[in-house]
């Protein structure tokens, strides 16, 4: 009898844990019970800010929203330019291209008129020109004087951009529960708002953020990302309990460098584009200045789910944790038959009362214990 | 016997509750039989519009598309400008600060050069000089005249784009079941297209919408937003069950206020940015034209999902289900063997034939009552 | 005994079937122990490429990035101006409309001060005015002269577009894994990337698309999509088994046309938008260059899903298909019982040992069988 508790012990504890899994960690830690549904998102943002720049080409000049954030608007992200090479007053014309393995040339039979190479920046004339004292290049027809980006400027022209401020304003909804909020928290007032700096520790629901601070945040360096530009990433979750209070469903941000920093596995590093500003001269001809922009793109990305109690999941979760609780029986009866030192006496006993071999064998091995 | 009846009646009512429930409510009701799948849409939107102004500064102006959308396309949003402050003429050098807390000044004392605040239109150059007749501002290096933005056009400036129209044009996608629909439906021909415009009762398929509608459907004034601007949800809603007709999969179109109306719990209320026109005057100075461009942004947000008959949550629910059937048995023998009034003869016939108390434990409470 | 193996060995062939379901179907394929994650993306687009145009109006002009790439940076898409109708020097004034149905007139009855209709460039002054020798139309105020789209340039302007290039880096992430990667696969090298272009066979994980070659996989033609434009999808799909290699886990490019090259059914076949360009002449008055731009918007769509094995997903799998192998027992019952010749018998010795109708009851149909 000793032996026999044993075993009735042993499948008691199998059905224990069984039990302690369904409730402890598919209700209680995973939230079994709940029904979920992704996010919607909005996102507007708003940066704020003012340097000044002082150069041999320009002179002294500063620099506002309206001048470095390019577009002026978007949807979920926004483009601060940190460094720039301009190239004033760019004409259509002839003129020497820049020079490189491929345009380099001798005499006019190294070039072809009407070809264009993958990084050319015009057409070529068929001609061959001087680029400078020493060096002849094709020479394209393209707006010229071409752009030479050979050299980025260093430090990043705006290298006081890591003062500067975005704001951002998300508005969630999660459709299927009809649930809305904002990252402006009800609780939080105007006053705090003007002059408030998010900080991980003690201004964790502050929308406005100091770039040098997101920087730090993500392990980047500012003045070294300014130099050749890069993408950010503004990572806002939004994981909500709907079966708790809506006010503690509050936002999380982290943040997190998106382009590869290592240029060894990367065409052009970092993150630029070109644009251009066009002018018309006093002869009305066309000019432009074409400004390659380096900078520094946050990409707000909101991502998270929301639980609500539903019977569907409840009962699946309940209904599959039963069917388990059928394993124990299986383990305990496998135990029982074929690895205990008595089972020779349990094996007559069982099969005592089997008197229709069929039914047996209908009923499977796990319910034939029953018999 | 008659108490027996009950008995076995209860057990089958509780048996067909749990059916009901599974075939009713996870099969007819929430198609427990479905995969789903989550969607990916792709959105292009077209204003048309024509309005004109007629102010002191500006003169009669008409503004159009290429006006008053900016920037000029975007991915699932469009911004229309309905307000804006216009600074014009402004160059680099020095002016007055505008009038505030920090920069009202009456020495040079109180101005510190190069110092930039967060609000800061440019950089001061440490002198005091006269704003107006009264107040003296520390002077500043920015972009001149300074924008003066304490008073908002009332009304706003482009009061009748309420009667501009929005043309979405939304492609949907379930890459799951490579099902592909657009919000222009097949059974919709061009000359309806050419003048319908969208109402929820009349015409809920047609993808043009006049703005005043949309403001009307989320229970927003028009007037109002347009003046300090706002951002609206415009919902495209696919809930598709694609074991029916792929006609039957349509959009269904909702609108929503997004930004937070409420000003006391939001800085920089409503929706707005700077941007700026940017001329050569004939001396080939750079000048600019800075707006502050007040409008509502409406952002496209389509979400749905497509369900699809599959093997495996249908074997999951079938299962779930079965298993929940057990419940009944176990349920019933707890109410005969512990709150019956013959509940003593009941133990007494069910414990007859335990002859091994091993076994029994190791069956589990469950099975026992098979014995 | 013969009939006896036979109804067991049926038992046992469907317990199979079930097993193999569960195991083959619900594991092996589908990966039923997996939790799943969806995905968070970020992409950044690079387009290079140089064409030149020669026409009457315009005269030899080369096009670079900075032209055609319209606003010059957005977040998942990029859009790349193919044709166009330019509108030179436009400035406020009056002119007459384009003559259509509504707008030709004959008297000034036939127009009315201040209308504006949908599809009209200005406003109405109420005048009637020849449009050429033979037609009057309307006079309206607006940016004059007004813009005439009536014929859209054949072929495309920028018909060499075809061999523009687009670089696209795409950054996946799945937070509930904290799994991140690239589209450009360490496995892959700068000299590499400088030359490749992705083709399906050669090239599979090559980032850089020849547009020409993205429309040929879609099955487009692109001479015929760059006079009106339109919108292509570029799919990257990352379905990713978390369980393996991360190495294992790359992109998967596919294309597809989003917009209904079908205009029968649509509005505004195609893709185009309006734009300007703001200039200052000398006497300081604002003219403009209206463009309406044609071209194909390339809409970057990032999916897929990450699967991880995870206990809860599989427990449900489990618990629901050892529910599932119950049902065996149930139906093999339901033969024995009902169907086969000698049900007489196994009736009888299945019901010998009733002793108690209300349990048995009580036990239901299915467990009934193994008294």
């Amino acid at each position: 009898m000793i032996r026999s508790r044993k075993v009735g012990l042993m499948n008691r504890l199998v059905q224990l844990g069984i039990l302690a899994y369904v409730v402890g960690w598919v209700f209680v830690w995973e939230k079994g019970y709940q029904e979920v549904d992704s996010i919607v998102s909005s996102v507007t943002i708003k940066v704020k800010g003012v340097t000044m720049t002082n150069t041999s080409t320009l002179g002294p000049r500063v620099w506002d929203v309206a001048d470095y954030v390019i577009p002026p608007q978007e949807e979920n992200t926004v483009f601060i330019m940190t460094n720039m090479i301009m190239t004033l007053n760019q004409t259509q014309g002839s003129c020497p291209e820049l020079p490189d393995k491929t345009t380099v040339c001798k005499a006019e039979e190294d070039c072809h008129a009407g070809y264009v190479g993958t990084h050319s920046n015009g057409v070529q004339t068929g001609n061959c020109v001087k680029y400078n004292g020493s060096i002849k290049t094709c020479e394209i027809y393209a707006w010229c004087p071409v752009e030479d980006d050979t050299n980025i400027p260093r430090p990043a022209f705006l290298k006081d951009a890591e003062n500067f401020t975005i704001l951002v304003k998300n508005n969630i909804w999660y459709p299927k529960f009809d649930f809305a909020k904002r990252n402006i928290l009800p609780s939080i007032n105007s006053t705090y708002l003007k002059r408030c700096i998010y900080d991980p520790q003690t201004d964790p629901f502050c929308p406005i953020f100091r770039i040098q601070k997101i920087m730090e945040a993500a392990g980047q360096n500012f003045q070294e990302m300014a130099m050749e530009g890069g993408v950010m990433g503004l990572q806002i979750k939004w994981n909500c309990d709907l079966d708790k209070a809506a006010s503690l469903c509050v936002p999380k941000y982290s943040f997190r460098r998106l382009d590869n920093k290592d240029s060894r596995y990367t065409v052009s590093p970092g993150y630029n584009f070109r644009f251009a500003k066009y002018y018309r001269d006093t002869s009305g001809l066309e000019a432009r200045t074409l400004i390659k922009a380096y900078g520094i793109r946050f990409d707000v990305m909101v991502f998270g789910k929301a639980g609500k109690f539903d019977i569907i999941p409840t009962m699946i979760n309940i209904g599959s944790g039963l069917a388990l609780l059928g394993v124990a029986t299986v383990l305990c009866d496998i135990i029982v038959l074929y690895f205990m030192k008595r089972r020779h006496f349990y094996r007559e006993k069982k099969y005592k009362y089997v008197e229709d071999y069929e039914l047996l064998l209908c009923t499977g091995g796990e319910q034939s214990l029953n018999d």
